[in-house]
């Protein structure tokens, strides 16, 4: 039989192998990812998992050895995605919560946590002028917000469908942008709507929603085809992180009997400064919202909140209170148990991240972080700027920059950003590969990180995106050289 | 401006708690739970979050708060939930997939997350004679993956409903066991197909689905409803721990052309003992089965597995191939990337906390924890049977044991265990009551947590658990002796 070392030696062991990680990354030992394909990477580490017990020396190797193949998120030249890294308080409120190791449902098993995420929905409430009724609900990832958002619109729109299902009914539609995320149609096809449901309104070259094709598309909907039961506006977009016009779109919504929901996932932090909040002007007048800290709050993974102003509808959606778990007869009052409000069970505990942060940094904190990657955003796009052989998709609204290498053979007319875009679409295909070879060997050389896409009306170009608070101009630097090294390795 | 601590020192703190919290533990010093009523503890902890930031001292104050009004679910007095604490290898695991910080939907995020995955899943397969193809999914939740299941099975039966909607289809059933959990109804809330699609097959008295009801439901739902698209049998139902007869069930499922999905995930870890895996005799027939290994396996929260036999199924049902994350101009290969298989977009890495304990315990580690479970199972049922205040509700299949207290002015006729059942029938309301308030004097003496339930055949009983291979016989001693004690002082 196996002997299991001391729990404590074995937290020790883990915590120093973690220092030694983050010090490495701090000094630039570490590069962002020691890159191998697939086939290579099966062969170079033991998956295998015997029958008998391994020793304890073998499961620290091999937590060494999942340190060293993993992507180094927290490290200033990982800008790949919507998130980077966490902050250090955030971390430690996740080694708090998996030892605690509870779950959300029941006041007698999270007490503390459940009066915790009440006290974190009034804040957030407070930061969008919301007054009076409110109630939030901690998701697991951003589709869930959204997917919430759209179950809890439909039930508002006929609570009767929950209990007898589509089948009778006119067909229901969901509006968004052509440039707004796929969780949507998802979700569609999750809750029996169909792909058909999601009704995709074209957006300008911003990336942001026409509000005169959303008013024309109601129009037809509800002449020709169904009901709309949802408008989803996005506060910036995954890929070029267009704001669409909340307060338009309220309105429209007002006028029409239609809730609006927005999916401000990404960039939702602005709430917290006063001079970048005028982004999502309106949203004190939609129906509910999404947001995750996880993304540009800079807290650990997972960490998602949909907030509504309507608290009746997660009263009674999913309520079955079922017996075992939300007795009637409680000394404490069922009341206090959140969990039937969600269409899960059990749910992680995902609050105490979001609050221990939000505590350390104050709100103040955490508007300078947002202005801090602001900054950075602009400071970036001057770089591309004054780079020749990069150029600039558009202004960025928010901290996506977009850009594309220009191959050194091809040469922009410069006589007008049309005129440039023009040339662009002209060479689509070697743009459009050129970009994608990059990538590769960017995550071959694993100096940096950054990701690529597409828009419908050009090629592929390079998303960068900044985030962490621990990101230097030199970061933001090499970035732009090494592109422009990496491209010209490859032509 | 708040100038923050060094990292190290944060975590040398953080980590210093924990342990003297785990020694509290250890020593018998910390209750299971500090229990206060919902009012009492908002007045007792700062809540609120101010507009500027918080001292660093503070932050560490509130974190030992934190540790002290939370319930200690490692403790092991603590029999309330279907989890106990976790093991200690799947908590390192958690802090470093925690300091990680990344998503599993792309490989180049995810690298060997991504690979690691798939060999858990053959293991898995493994485990329960599973040949050939197959395929797996990790999953936020219990809900989530009996959600995925009718999702996955709806998608195998009718593929266009994904684009068109319900609307038009014939009306489609799900069946269940009365005993089952109610993720399923949630599920089919969400998905719209409305509680009515939900048809619950009636359990005998063990809490076992009666196979003969299942088939005339076929039959009826057939020749006057409309369709049944999956059949939902549970191993280890959630109050009396019941296992359905998966092996009728399957071939029931195989002549009428159903898909069977089986929710093992209170108990499924029973595939690891060769003993007590005829619980799931019948496991190579079915489609597809989700099991929490945060429960019975002792992982920590969140972690569920989906399996499946139909591999095409998890290759087309979610799929959109959105191009900003899904390129297929990657040089690795987009076939590496597994987010598009999920209804969700991102997605918490839940695998490594299982691989390392998986890896650390063997097969043979976590099949002799099992047995252990069952074992303090019958210990404890030999205990309630000699302790004269107690009462059996019915010999346990599972490691789930449900009990009365009788309160001493009631006199079992003990001529048969039937007349017994009859006697705490026809005294319904008062067993019904000192049930529920013996557990709020239980919070509140904070000794030990049991939690309680009825059927629709029997007032209110305690269902004890067992799981943790901490425990202890005096702590089963001492839960039986405990309630007696508070019974007779509420009396």
């Amino acid at each position: 039989m196996k002997k299991f070392i001391n729990t404590e030696y074995l937290m020790d062991r883990t915590v120093s192998m973690i220092k030694s990680y983050m010090n490495s990354i701090e000094t630039g030992e570490r590069k962002v990812i020691d890159f191998h394909q697939p086939q290579a990477l099966k062969e170079m580490f033991d998956f295998s998992l015997p029958t008998g017990w391994s020793s304890d020396e073998k499961i620290l190797e091999s937590m060494q050895a999942v340190l060293d193949k993993s992507v180094a998120t927290m490290h200033p030249r990982f800008f790949n995605q919507l998130y980077a890294g966490a902050n250090v308080y955030s971390t430690m409120a996740e080694w708090i919560t998996s030892v605690l190791n509870t779950s959300m449902y029941t006041y007698e098993v999270g007490p503390l946590f459940t009066l915790m995420e009440e006290y974190v929905y009034e804040c957030l409430a407070k930061q969008v002028w919301w007054e009076g009724h409110i109630d939030g609900m901690m998701l697991p990832w951003w589709s869930n917000s959204n997917l919430n958002a759209m179950q809890m619109a439909r039930y508002a729109h006929n609570p009767e469908l929950h209990k007898s299902g589509l089948y009778g009914n006119k067909k229901l539609y969901v509006l968004t942008s052509d440039e707004s995320h796929y969780s949507i149609t998802k979700s569609a096809m999750l809750m029996g709507l169909g792909k058909d449901a999601v009704v995709k309104v074209k957006t300008n070259e911003q990336g942001q929603m026409d509000v005169d094709e959303l008013e024309a598309i109601i129009h037809q909907i509800r002449e020709e085809w169904g009901e709309v039961f949802m408008i989803n506006a996005t506060s910036g977009t995954t890929v070029l992180g267009a704001y669409d016009p909340i307060r338009k779109i309220s309105e429209l919504g007002k006028k029409y009997e239609i809730r609006v929901h927005v999916d401000m996932i990404w960039w939702g932090t602005v709430m917290f400064d006063n001079t970048l909040k005028e982004k999502i002007d309106g949203i004190e007048l939609v129906d509910s919202f999404a947001r995750n800290p996880h993304k540009m709050m800079w807290a650990s993974m997972q960490c998602s909140v949909w907030m509504t102003q309507r608290p009746w509808i997660t009263a009674s959606c999913n309520v079955l209170k079922t017996q075992y778990l939300f007795a009637n007869d409680k000394g404490y009052g069922v009341g206090c148990d959140t969990g039937d409000k969600y269409s899960q069970c059990g749910r992680r505990v995902d609050v105490l991240k979001l609050r221990l942060m939000r505590k350390s940094l104050g709100q103040k904190g955490i508007a300078a972080n947002t202005r801090k990657a602001f900054a950075d955003a602009q400071y970036f796009v001057q770089k591309v700027n004054d780079t020749p052989e990069l150029y600039l998709y558009q202004e960025p609204q928010c901290t996506n920059i977009c850009f594309w290498y220009i191959p050194s053979d091809l040469t922009l007319p410069w006589t007008s950003h049309e005129a440039n875009l023009a040339t662009i679409k002209n060479n689509y295909h070697r743009i459009h590969t050129i970009t994608a070879k990059i990538k590769d060997r960017m995550l071959e050389k694993g100096e940096m990180m950054v990701n690529y896409a597409y828009t419908k009306w050009y090629p592929n170009f390079f998303r960068m995106i900044t985030i962490s608070p621990k990101v230097k101009k030199e970061d933001l630097d090499f970035v732009a050289s090494h592109i422009v090294e990496l491209g010209r390795e490859i032509e």
